[in-house]
């Protein structure tokens, strides 16, 4: 089947318009008429060949909604016309440990929706600024928000769950305080999710000018991080950070921020490494320095319900396809809030 | 009342007998008739003056065992003639939520057995290499080894602690793939500890020549770290590391080998920071990198008892007071299998 797309050729070249193929539907996939696909900073490095072995043509993104518009003969959980997601993950192995943990995110042979190796055309998978997919229905999440929320919902299949799990798994919730740094795509997930879940929520951010956007998102203060005496006021009192910040910067910072049995998670990895962490700060308290990679696939959907329920999207920029590239050079400048969403339509004008 | 001590003038000198005092017993206060004290790396470097801080006379040593000559007239779990232990912690808030848990190591007032501020003279406490020290009963232990194990238990009060809290606090146990970097004063207690605890345990060292002792120590496997293809072996496999080496080097190497949630605990700090660890490879199995400090009283207790029961006391070699400074010149080397410990008769002779 061919589908349009948008990507690249080379990471020296912008994203244009480009016609790609999708495998014919097996038994057990489900094939998608993509209507939105959010835009992650993950596209970006990728495509650019900012990260390591980038396959060309490129074909990004990974915060997918649609409608199903076919099923395989062996498909139980998905019929045509339904409202669907796919997110960082389109296959993995099913029978290690990891997947049969629904942890597929932490899979050896976890295949991410694009740039990975695969036996479709044209060797590695092709990510969703296209206008359609084809997934096996593992990997599908089903969408329970109203069909006008859609395009808001699509950056919560990554931006959402890789906030999401490090909360659950942590257990951000009522009698917690969690703090959230950076106000970007992903932190602004994690301000209201941590919010939702009934945590005292305090966003870090570099910025003055930010201080009543965090707040109007759910934070329950907001921390100029830059001032060392508002950093002061909160030594010693935080259960949980998530640190959504993936330049090179000081995390002793935020350690020293933890309580006893605290937890620093990092959701971003910088290009070069953070200045080391002084290991005393994380001795003297039993701290813990973590990662967390996305989510796995039922989390994804546990995360999707509970927003549903809750009503809880994320706030975007709808674009056309054509203005990808201006996109991309906005969200460098950190000028966006707080995700750029591509309205697949546009790639038929 | 006066005691006779082993203590130092300045971080420039030696070692030097000197008299010292012990303020009088309180009403909820134990005296105690120190039989040995085992020799421990920080109390060389707060010694010297390698740490901040250090205030002269210096006395050091926290790992003290004896029999209680006096108890004020309030305290009721010791009597006269008992077996007794004091280790890292002479006192503390008694009231915060890490006193209240039996973490009172992790109390923002924790009183250090030595060189930390006390009302008694000369202001700062003084620790175990002395005939004498006086302490609140809520921080002395109760040894139930027999008598003639007594010097070998010593150890037990920081280096056995010191692993021993990180190794339950991370739940290892049979099933469980736990590593120990580092053969020395910490890691023979940790590799002991973690055998006795059910845990399948591997031993890292860098020196091929201390295989065959760590296999007598408990090790199920050993590991010579700077060996790229064992280390390969063991990919993704660890459960839990437990890291003893204060030297800077490479976490990653460690990292690496933890599989999804795995821990690597830090129990000593190095005087400069280690490389910065890779946080692609604590992201990618969720991974959590950790510090934990000594460990509270109630743990102190359960250890020393676990040990009771199962015959296990630390490897020593038994010193006299006059030849302290030869041994820290010998610990340096990491000449020692594996703990120093004073006679403290020797003060008298
Ligand atoms: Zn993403
Ligand atoms: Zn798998
Ligand atoms: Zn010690
Ligand atoms: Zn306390």
């Amino acid at each position: 089947m061919n589908t349009k797309a948008y990507g690249a050729y080379a990471g020296d070249q912008p994203l244009e318009p480009m016609q790609i193929t999708r495998r014919a539907s097996g038994a057990h996939d489900v094939q998608i008429a993509i209507a939105y696909c959010g835009v992650c900073h993950s596209d970006i490095h990728q495509v650019r060949a900012e990260w390591e072995g980038t396959l060309y043509p490129c074909v990004p993104g990974h915060e997918i909604v649609g409608r199903v518009t076919a099923v395989g003969g062996q498909v139980k959980g998905y019929r045509i016309g339904d409202l669907v997601g796919v997110g960082c993950i389109v296959d993995s192995c099913r029978h290690c440990d990891d997947c049969e943990s629904g942890l597929e995110n932490y899979c050896d042979h976890m295949v991410g929706t694009y740039n990975f190796p695969t036996a479709d055309a044209p060797g590695h998978t092709l990510g969703g600024y296209a206008q359609q997919i084809v997934v096996h229905e593992r990997y599908v999440l089903r969408i329970r928000h109203p069909q006008q929320q859609l395009a808001a919902v699509a950056p919560l299949l990554c931006a959402g769950i890789t906030t999401w799990s490090p909360l659950r798994h942590w257990n951000a919730g009522p009698g917690k305080k969690v703090g959230v740094v950076g106000i970007g795509g992903l932190g602004h997930m994690g301000i209201k999710l941590a919010h939702a879940l009934g945590a005292h929520v305090v966003a870090f951010t570099t910025s003055e000018s930010k201080r009543e956007a965090a707040k109007a998102l759910g934070a329950d203060e907001v921390v100029v991080s830059r001032n060392a005496e508002e950093m002061a006021a909160h030594l010693k009192s935080f259960d949980l950070i998530l640190n959504t910040v993936a330049m090179p910067h000081d995390l002793d910072a935020f350690l020293t921020l933890l309580k006893r049995d605290g937890n620093l998670t990092l959701v971003g990895a910088p290009a070069s490494a953070h200045p080391s962490p002084n290991v005393f700060n994380l001795i003297m308290k039993r701290r813990t320095l973590a990662g967390s990679m996305i989510g796995g696939i039922p989390e994804t959907q546990e995360m999707l319900d509970f927003c549903a329920e809750r009503d809880i999207v994320a706030d975007i920029e709808l674009i056309r396809a054509d203005e990808i590239n201006a996109a991309y050079e906005r969200m460098l400048k950190g000028d966006v809030k707080y995700r750029f969403v591509i309205d697949i339509a546009s790639l038929d004008a």
